[in-house]
C-alpha cells in the first residue's frame, strides 16, 4: 500500500481526494493534517465518509509527513512553496493542488499572487499536471504542479484546434462557469448560499488568476503564444465547470467531429460526445472525466467548442489521483472509475 | 378603467402579466382565455394570486376579446396570427409575446417556425416593441410585437457601442444563459427539476430561433449587418437572462462607462451599473430593469459587455407591460415601479 | 411623510424592511444605521434596491434616531434592550425585530440568550406584535416585540384549534421547515452554498430559542399552557417557512375548514386555503401572507394543519411594517400590497 | 457473472440500479427493456453511464428475460404482476422495484392502486424486502417485493423503539420530505422545474399509498398493529429522504442511543449518528446507508428521530442490490461500498 499524505484537509479538495482514495485499491491516506482541527475525526466534518475514512486530522508534522511517500497539498496558495522542498528532497513525491507551482515564470507568479515565490528551483523542476499534454514528464516528475479548474477545461477543450493549427489564435474567447465549490470552504458572504443560489454573475472580468494559467497552457500547446479572452461566472450549483470555447477557423476542416476524435484517442479521461450534443456538467459530477462537445456555429467559421468537467474531480482532486497513479506507474484510473452520480 | 384581455393564460408570462396588472392603476385585466382551463379560477392554479386576481380562464370569444381595449397573446406560435388581424380591425390594440410578428420576412419566419405568415398586411405593419430602440413608433402602433428575451439582453447590451460604431461588426459573441422558465409552463422531461437542476448545459448551438431576431435587431440598430455568434445556454434557476457579449473595439473608445451612461440617460428601465460591476440576475428579478455593465478585457482590446433581465418581465410581461403604456399615452412606468425580489 | 430610521440595516430583515418601505405611501426610511458599513449606500450592498432607495449607511447617532418617528430594530439579540429605553423615553415608537422584548419572563430570556435582561421596565410594557391575536394593544403601544417566524406560523396555525378548545393540549407537534434566510446573512460555514444546498436537516432538536416563545404565546392564545414538540429543520431554499402541526381532536368538530375560516375572517393577511389544499411556501414568496389549509389525517383522530408564511416577511419585516401601520393608526395593509413573486 | 436484466430502464431507479451494477464484481446487466426505447442507447438518454454501460433499450421479450439469472422490474406499478409469475416459475429470481407485491393483503392493493391483484399466489410467497428486518427470508425468496422508500426510512428509524416496546403505539407521527426524484421521470406538470425548485409543501395529507406499507411494517415489527399518522411532504432537491418520528415514551429507558447502536449491530447499510447528531441527506446521497439519530426532545417524554435515506438507493435500487446479494447468497455490500458524493 502506498501511504499518502494530505496537508489541509478540510476543504473540498481534501474531502473529495480522502472520497476518491476510499476507493483506490493500491495506495491509502495515512495521515491528514489540520493545524485549526487537529484531533477532530474527518468524518465528523464530512459525514458523507462516515464508514469510509477512519482518520483523525493532526498538526502537521515534518516527520510524519517525510514517512509518506506522497503528500498532497490542498492548501491555500503559499504554503506548498514552503514546505514541498524539505518534502522532495527526501524522497516524497509531491502534488500540489494550489497555484504555487502552475506559472513558471516567478514574476507572473508574484504579480497575481502578491507573494514572492520561495522555491524557485523547485519550481523550475516542477511539471505541470495535465496529463493530455504532459505524461511522460508526470510520470518521471518528483513534484507536480496540478493544474486550476478553469484552466483544465480551457487548454482540453481547445487541445485538438490548437495542435491542428486551425484557428485564428489572435482572438479566442472562453465563456467559463463554474460551480461555487470553486471558492472552497471558506465562510464568507459572497459564498452563503443567499448570495449564490437562484442567481447567476460574472465575476473578476478585468483579470482573473487562472487567466495567466490559460495563456501559459496554451502556447504551450500551440507553441507559440495564444490571445484568449476568459471570463469566469458564477454558476447557482455546487460542482461542474462549463467552458464555452469561440475560435474562429483561419482554413476549412474537413470533419471537426473526428479531429476531436482522434486528438483524443486512448485517453482515459476525455470523452468526445457524439456530434450534435451538448453535454451537461451533471454528466459528469463526481467522475473524472472531462466531456467535450464540438460545433460550427451558423455562420460555418466559428468553432463552438463546450468542455465540461466536475471542477472537484478532473478539475483538482481527481486529477490529482490520476498524476498520482502516473507518477507510481500505476493504472491511471485507479480509484478514479467510478460513474459519475446524476441526476 | 383600460380593459385587458389575455389569450392564453395559463403559462409563465400570463401569470406574470397577472402579477403585474395587479399592481397596475390604470388597466385591469377582465378577461382570461384558455380553451383547455375554462371555468377554473386563476388564482387556483397560481396561488400567489390569491387576493389579487378574482378572475377564472375562459374559452377564448371573438367577441369578448374585441370588447377590450388591449388583448395581449400569452401563446405559443401561430396563434396571434390567426386572431389579431380580426381584433386590430375592430381597433383593438395588441400586443403578442409570441414570435408571429417578431420577423419582418416571413420566409425567414417560417424557415424558422416552420408555418406559413397568415398574416402578412399585419406584419407589415407591427412594430418590434424594445422601447429604447422604437419607442415613438410603438406609441402610435396598433400592434406590438414583443421581443424575444434573449434578443432584449442582447440588444440593449449591445446598442451603445453599435450607435458608437466603436466595434468589429464581422465579429461579435453573444455567450448567453437562461433560467428555465424560458422553455415554458409544459410538461416535457427537459423542464423537469430532476433534469434542470444542480447542472448546466448549451442547448441549440447549431441554430436557435431568437438568433434571426438578433441579427435583425443589431442591424436595425448598427444600420448595416452586424455578425453574432449567439449561444443559449439552461441555467439551474428558474428567473434570469445573463448575457455575456464580446465584441472588438476598432477605435480607442475614451470612457466606455460613460458612452453607456449616455447611450441610456433617461431610460427608466435601463441601469447602467457602477463601474467595475457585475450585475446578478437575482438583482432584477421581478423587475423590469435591464442592468448593464461594460469592461474592458485585460487585452484592452475586448469589451466585455454584462447585460441582465428577468426573462419573465423585461424579456417578456413587463416589456409587454411598458409596451402597453406607451401605446395608451400612460406613464411607461405604471405596474412595474415594485422594487425586484431578493435574494 | 412618517420618519422611519433601520438600526442594522445590513442584514436580510434589513434589507426587506427598505424593500417594503420603498412601496409605502406614508412612511419613509430616513436613517439607516450600521457601524461597520457607515458612508456605503445600500443599494451597493444589496443591488435590487438600486433605483428604490438612495440611503448610505450611517454610525448609529442618537439624536439622529431620535428624530424619527418610528425605529426598528434589525439587529443580532442585545442590541435593541440597550438603545430602545431612551429612544422610547422620547416619544418614539419602536419595533424590534429581534428577541430582546419577545420572552415576557427575564429569566427565560436570560436561559436562552444568555444575557441579562437590561431593560425590564420597557420589557414589561413591550407588545407582543403578533396582530391577529393582540390588533389593539398593538395599536396602542410604544414598543412591540416583533415575532420570531417559527412562532408565527405555529401560533397562527394552532390558533382556531386552541381557541375552540377542540384539541389535546398534552401533546401537540410542530414540524417546521425553514428556509436558510432565517440564519441571517453572516459569514459562518453552515450557511455556505456548499452547506446548505441539495440537502435536508433538523436541528436544535434538544432546544431551539424559538421554543420558549412558542410555549408563551401559545399559551396566551389557549388561556392555558400547552405542550409543543418544536423541531426546526433547514431547507434548501432562501425563503419560506413551512410548519406541520399535528394535534389530536379531543371532541368531534363539525366543519375544520369552517373552523378556520371563521376564525380568521377579515385578517388581512391569514389565508385559510381551499379546503384539500397543500399550500406551498413559494406561494406567498415576497409576500405577508400566512396561508393555512387543515386536514384531518386517515385515522379521523389527528388534525394536520399546513402553515406557511415568508420568513422574512410575515416572519419578520413585513410583520414589522403590520405592526408599524397598526402603531400609527395607518390601513393595516400599507406597503404590503403587492402580489408574491411566483414561481 | 450473474445475468441481471431489467425491465423498464427509463426512469431514475433504472438508471440507477446500471450505475450500482457497472460497480458490482460478480453481476453483469444483460438485459435493458422498454418498449418505447427500443433501440436507444441507454447511455444516450444518461450521459453519466457513457463509458460505464455499452447496452441499448430492446422491447421486453420473454425469452430473453428468462435468460438471466434476475430480473429487476423497474416499472410502474401492475407489470411486474403481469410478467412475475412466469419468470419465477422458469427459476429466475426476481425483484421488484414497484408496488405490486408490497402489501399482503390484495384487498388492500386493490383499494390504494385501483388494480386487481392478478397474481395471488406469487404475493402470498414474496418476501418483503428489508433486510434488518427479513434477511433470512430474503435469502430463500423466490421474488422479492422491494420496500417503497418512505416505508424503508420509517420502518428503520421506528425499529428499535417498536422492539423494545418503549413507546405509546397509539400515537406515532411520521413527518417526512422527499426530494422529487420520488416522483418518477415523468413528464408532468408538478416535477416540472419551475413547480419544484426553491417551495417546499405537504402533499397527500389525507392519504398516501404509502401510509398502508408503513402501517403493515411497523406491525410485523412490533407483532401488534401501530398508529402512525403518515405525512409526505415535497423538497426542492433531488435526492434524499429525511424521516422525522414523534413517538411517547410509555416507560423511562436508559439510553437511546445505545438502545439503538445495539439495534443495529452488524448492520452494514444501518449507521446510528453519534449521539446529539442531526444527519443530513446529503451525508447518505447516492449511498446505500440509513442514517439516524435519536433525541429526547425537550419535555423528556417525546422521543425524535431522524433517519435519512438516498430514496433512489436505500430507497429503492440499492436496497434492490442488496436483496439480489442477499438471494444470491453473495457478500450483501457488493455493489454498495463506493462513499456517498457530498457535497
Amino acid at each position: 500500500m502506498i501511504k499518502v499524505g494530505i496537508v489541509g484537509g478540510t476543504g473540498y479538495t481534501g474531502a473529495e481526494l480522502l472520497r476518491l482514495f476510499a476507493q483506490h485499491p493500491q495506495a491509502r491516506v495515512t495521515l491528514l493534517t489540520s493545524r485549526k482541527e487537529a484531533g477532530q475525526r474527518a468524518d465528523a466534518m464530512f459525514p458523507h465518509l462516515r464508514g469510509h475514512c477512519e482518520l483523525s486530522f493532526s498538526a502537521p508534522d515534518p516527520e510524519a509527513l517525510a514517512a509518506c511517500d506522497a503528500v498532497f497539498f490542498a492548501t491555500p496558495h503559499g504554503t506548498a512553496m514552503q514546505m514541498a522542498p524539505a518534502l522532495v528532497a527526501r524522497g516524497v513525491k509531491v502534488i500540489d493542488l494550489s497555484a504555487d507551482f502552475r506559472l513558471r515564470d516567478p514574476a507572473v507568479f508574484q504579480s497575481w499572487y502578491k507573494l514572492e515565490h520561495s522555491a524557485r528551483e523547485l519550481l523550475a523542476e516542477a511539471v505541470y499536471g495535465l496529463p493530455e499534454v504532459h505524461r511522460e514528464a508526470i510520470a518521471r516528475a518528483r513534484i507536480v504542479a496540478n493544474p486550476g479548474c478553469y484552466p483544465t477545461a480551457v487548454q482540453l477543450g481547445l487541445l485538438p484546434l490548437l495542435k491542428a493549427g486551425a484557428v485564428d489564435t489572435g482572438h479566442i474567447v472562453a465563456d467559463c462557469k463554474s460551480g461555487v465549490s470553486g471558492a472552497g470552504r471558506e465562510a464568507k458572504i459572497g459564498s452563503l448560499y443567499g448570495e449564490v443560489a437562484d442567481s447567476f454573475k460574472a465575476y473578476a472580468v478585468p483579470g482573473h488568476r487562472h487567466g495567466p494559467e490559460i495563456l501559459q497552457g496554451v502556447a504551450d500547446i500551440a507553441g507559440a503564444p495564444v490571445a484568449v479572452t476568459f471570463v469566469p461566472h458564477l454558476l447557482p450549483q455546487f460542482r461542474g465547470i462549463h467552458a464555452t470555447l469561440y475560435a474562429r477557423l483561419t482554413r476549412p476542416v474537413d470533419n471537426l467531429q473526428r479531429l476531436y476524435e482522434q486528438a483524443f484517442v486512448g485517453e482515459p479521461f476525455v470523452d468526445v460526445a457524439p456530434a450534435g450534443d451538448h453535454p451537461e456538467t451533471r454528466g459528469v459530477r463526481g467522475g473524472n472525466t472531462c466531456r467535450i462537445a464540438v460545433h460550427l456555429a451558423p455562420d460555418r467559421q466559428t468553432v463552438v467548442v463546450l468542455s465540461v468537467i466536475d471542477n472537484l474531480v478532473k478539475g483538482a482532486s481527481g486529477q490529482a489521483v490520476q498524476n498520482f497513479n502516473l507518477m507510481f506507474g500505476l493504472d491511471e484510473r485507479l480509484g478514479l472509475q467510478a460513474p459519475p452520480l446524476a441526476p
